[in-house]
């Protein structure tokens, strides 16, 4: 199953120079995967991060900038899950306008009590549904 | 040589769980590289991008986040340049906490002209100042 | 007519203390704006500032913060025109949640030249659709 | 005595038409506000909201944009106090470009307990540094 949330380009994500500033894009990725906890998994960031002292940091990403996206572009970020481990799970994010690939990006995050900020193993429903996002390739 | 750039952790950086948001360390990024294209190479944005009309986008990134940052932490982002090819080049920037490095990011970026959003050379009176921050390693 | 553009507070806008972080208010207002724009004035900003070379940038705003509002609160923000003038016109934006007003923000902008940077008369066909959202009072 | 910070107009706060996005300048302006608390009154925002559960959030501000900033402007923020009441205060922030006044904000805050989110009594100890930042008019 492919996670998918439509975002398009806004004033305050372009640049001098008219393209997508790219610490926007980081922001995209960042509500890409609170759609996904929320919408996808059923366990939101209010119900895991404020009110549940957990959180789930980046410990890497990495990201191809394939084309550059302009003001009103529509752009749709589609997630799949690559692999879960005990307490840390891969991602893929691609944003796409039309049938071109303008954005890809590998992300690993860790499942953390936000308290102690140490790895947690992923509650068992947690990456039952996770694995349901999983793209055999 | 090495570039380098003190930030300290401001209240707008900071997530809910208290620590940076990782897009702002995005926002850290283009600034260092930012203040090294003016005050290293001798070429500001403002030259190259709003008067001159060419740019340096990002074609990928790779960033490790090693250990969390908070409000009022001091971080020394430092640059060093680790390849320069005909169009392209490769940096990799280190933010320290006092001996303590929170992220190391590998960037490769792409000088281009920003009317055709198109590759150009590295003039070489930039080439010949990037290399001077290069790191023999 | 009342313009209305509903959006909800993700993680990225709320602060260390989960309580929005006031300069994304600004983003949000910014956004209304342009959807107004686009969507209720049919002018929207890629046509009017890449293309068209005009801008409407702010000449004055005040903000009323009535209560806070917190990560994942829905909120509805609703802009009706107060008054057009030559070159510049009055929004008042409110931002509800549910039944409480959590934002009022009245705002005085101007129609330019953005390359010189001018006031310029706001043309009849926009004045018009400005017009419908004129609020009787 | 004035409280006064530099702060250069960096790429990330230019829009696609070159100057300042106004939302920046709120990040500009809070971050003035953060500083005066840190170096100008000796309680920094880590020590009041994160540690201190304390916070100071807007009531009201009320921004006139005089004129544009650009890429690389320098600013030099000067923040006064007008009053200092029960437990909210009034200050005044201008933003200089030499002997140009380019914004003019003034702002209410409200010195609350975070938790309850409910007004409370400014401290003698705060309230008199507060006043040495008086501008007598």
């Amino acid at each position: 199953m492919v996670f998918r949330v439509d975002r398009r380009v806004r004033f305050a994500d372009v640049d001098a120079a008219g393209i997508v500033f790219y610490p926007r894009y980081f922001e995209m990725i960042n509500a890409c995967i609170e759609d996904w906890f929320e919408a996808g998994l059923g366990y939101g960031f209010d119900a895991m991060i404020v009110k549940g002292h957990h959180a789930v940091p980046l410990a890497n990403i990495e990201v191809d900038f394939k084309a550059p996206s302009r003001l009103d572009d529509e752009l749709a970020f589609k997630l799949v899950v690559n692999e879960v481990g005990r307490s840390s799970f891969k991602l893929t994010i691609k944003a796409w306008h039309e049938d071109e690939v303008r954005m890809i990006a590998r992300a690993v995050l860790v499942y953390i009590d936000a308290e102690k900020h140490a790895p947690e193993r992923i509650p068992e429903i947690l990456r039952a549904k996770m694995l349901t996002f999983q793209e055999v390739t």
